[in-house]
């Protein structure tokens, strides 16, 4: 069988940053002139922020709207108020009025200000459009550019329309059938058009039974409709089924991508987007309030260990075998936490099977808590041979793999439900959880039985 | 504004929960029928393991091929070989090849024979094709009902076959151009046939410059090009440029969705796809192995601190502080690796800019290590009354936390060129680090200075 090979891909960035320390700019310029804006936003990232706009200046105009649109949140904040609003002009002719309505927050007044009055009236219309829905849902995600037909037509006339029209927009693989007040009835997939007989009606060939979103449908569930029915485009409808505009794959993608990057970056407690080569003291101060917190936790646990200083100091090996039982519970935990999280995502952990789930994670940690308790109490023998001392880690290690994996449960759960990201807050709370009761029920135990 | 709101999903899973429980099973078959295969996958995995294979037998057979794509591996593995050859060739008929070529691993032997049987030649062909190729490669993804056309003819006579030969495959938005040989040329979209004067020859109105890949490509490499690009379909080729097939958008997204899931179950130590209600056996030991190194993990550092039990026996703080140092290194460095990481593998972060990354983390490093120390410090000059104490665990935070920045750096990249995977194995590696240096530098300053 043939094996995998990594394909040799050109290397922009190590261009790039050869002709930045040779000072040869304007290659820089006839370089950018041949790559995709997906390319130019992926070199961006990978300079050092001091030098970016340096290289942005280099960025041909005509590209610079759609490389804005591919950059993290933070290199896009840092580069866009650059541009002059001639700069801006050019960048917005480029992009549809979705993209535009994405990028409007970055621009100074008075770009906004050239911007609108740039468009035309319909196009300002659809602006307000897209600008009146939150940027998470279907209406502020959505294009303004589906393209309408009758039910009454035959193919042959909406095929002589297209050809009059000409060029249809990107990712058009359906037209939606609407009646006189616009209200959304159906639609016409394009290569059932090309396949059909022209002398048939769109009505006699349109899907009646179609996905479309509500303005106000959460982009998460967006995504997860584009995958799980293999979707292209959809409609977008208003509480009237209005036809409003649509959504096409490439936005379901970008969501996609950018739930998956935010559930990896929040379990190491960053709340926005982090570039790799930010500052020194932005990066410094984005992980500030991440390690506070951990701080304020990693004292909680000390005073703990504190309560018990008499009982260390007469058996001193208690202080090395504690973290063993505080980290093998918060890595149970994690476990749990991380099966429970991504079940939350995927709609596979609902209220109607909670509790089975706590019982299987329940069972889980209890017999992964009898199995390493006694591989763990059989070191500890080997090594200290003291019988009560095997016994005490073994039994505080059972407690706290059972802890484990009821916070692992309910701690998603529970903070889901009070409107808090579970990425973001289980973590630090369930190793909390597991670090406190893993000291104090080991150190109690110790109390109880060795002194 | 109008805000977001949680739209009412119907709530499947309580309904199949509640059949099962009355034993009104007659009920789940009118249930299914009217779901779609991957709303059947999320309530077989929402539902205990010892219960799947009876509403499994529910799933109507021209369902059960698309729910057994939907499902997680694991309960795939477990479903699919309690099907009749009856049932595995009513779900292959329903299937493409490139789809009954991922479930071939699942099915016995004779099931196996009876679908091959029930393939005519082309496709038998074209299934050898597909299984040739390693199936996380273009050419183990890729369709094959790729329609071909030859430049020279006209849009009206592509009209007329495309008219005779009825339905196009799923997300065909573009036909491929070839030669008599069966190498490809260019891609026309069907798009430009419906906008164009049918008068035009192909070579006219083709794109001949079109994003391909060869059948080697990795499928991480495909689902970054499909996003970057905006694709729908893209052609896949051999060596010498002969078209072997198609990937589409649908595969592309699923590679994205495994990639991320991949790497959130890879940073709690998962290997394989894990079900959120698998046996609670199997659960136990899938992750045995993961405590398994991590208890390895925790006794190293049990050792490390065993080598300073007189010097705890002295102070005995040292005891309750000590994990505060190793606990603050490992979420400083967890932060930078998680940036590392996702900078590998979106290819911002690469061999030309890994030392100006390098320099930059350990900048941050130094600065949060200072500004940290200097809280810790004066927490602990607070709660202990003790300058020289404050001194050693500042001291200490200041070298753990420079020593996390530059193993959140390394580490990926150096297990990355050692070939595995650097979500797994990165944070047990970096935080064994922080854990052993944090207590080794906090207990051994503390033996210097305070004894």
């Amino acid at each position: 069988m043939a094996q995998p090979q990594e394909l040799e891909k050109p290397d922009y960035l190590t261009e790039v940053l050869t002709a930045l320390d040779d000072g040869a700019d304007e290659s820089l310029r006839v370089l950018f002139a041949d790559l995709h804006p997906a390319e130019i936003a992926n070199v961006l990232e990978g300079i050092p922020a001091s030098k970016r706009p340096k290289v942005w200046a280099h960025v041909p105009a005509e590209l610079k709207g759609g490389t804005l649109l591919e950059l993290s949140d933070s290199v896009r904040a840092d580069l866009a108020p650059l541009m002059d609003e001639a700069a801006v002009l050019a960048a917005a002719r480029e992009l549809d009025i979705d993209d535009i309505a994405d990028l409007l927050p970055e621009l100074s007044d008075e770009a906004i200000a050239e911007v609108l009055a740039s468009l035309d009236k319909q196009n300002r219309q659809r602006l307000d459009a897209v600008l009146s829905y939150p940027d998470d849902t279907a209406g502020g995600l959505m294009n303004v550019d589906a393209v309408t037909l009758r039910e009454n037509i035959t193919l042959e006339v909406v095929l002589r329309y297209l050809r009059r029209r000409g060029e249809l927009p990107e990712n058009t693989d359906k037209l939606f059938v609407v009646d006189r007040h616009d209200r959304f009835l159906g639609e016409l997939r394009t290569n059932t058009l090309l396949t059909s007989d022209p002398q048939l009606r769109v009505a006699q060939v349109m899907e009646r039974e179609a996905v479309t979103f509500p303005a106000l449908t959460p982009q998460r569930e967006i995504a997860a409709a584009f995958e799980d029915y293999d979707l292209v485009s959809a409609a977008v409808v208003d509480e009237d089924n209005h036809l409003l505009g649509r959504i096409t794959v490439d936005d379901a993608v970008d969501v996609m991508r950018e739930e998956a990057e935010h559930s990896l970056m929040a379990s190491a407690g960053f709340t926005e987007q982090e570039d790799v080569l930010a500052p020194v003291l932005r990066s410094s101060r984005h992980r500030a309030v991440w390690l506070g917190v951990n701080l304020f936790t990693a004292f909680t646990a000390a005073w703990v260990i504190s309560l018990f200083e008499t009982t260390i100091s007469k058996v001193v090996i208690l202080a090395a075998l504690m973290p063993i039982v505080a980290s093998m519970g918060g890595n149970a935990g994690i476990q749990t936490l991380t099966i429970v999280i991504r079940g939350l995502a995927l709609g596979t952990v609902t209220s109607a099977n909670a509790r089975r789930v706590l019982v299987k994670e329940l069972l889980v940690g209890a017999v992964n808590g009898m199995v390493w308790a006694c591989a763990v109490g059989l070191v500890v023998l080997l090594w200290q041979h003291d019988v009560l001392l095997a016994a005490v880690i073994a039994g505080a290690m059972v407690i706290n793999l059972g802890f484990a994996a009821l916070m692992g449960v309910l701690v998603p759960i529970v903070i889901g439900r009070l409107g808090i990201d579970p990425p973001l807050a289980s973590g630090v709370i369930l190793t909390t959880v597991t670090d406190v009761v893993g000291f104090f029920v080991f150190l109690g135990l110790a109390s109880l039985i060795l002194i």
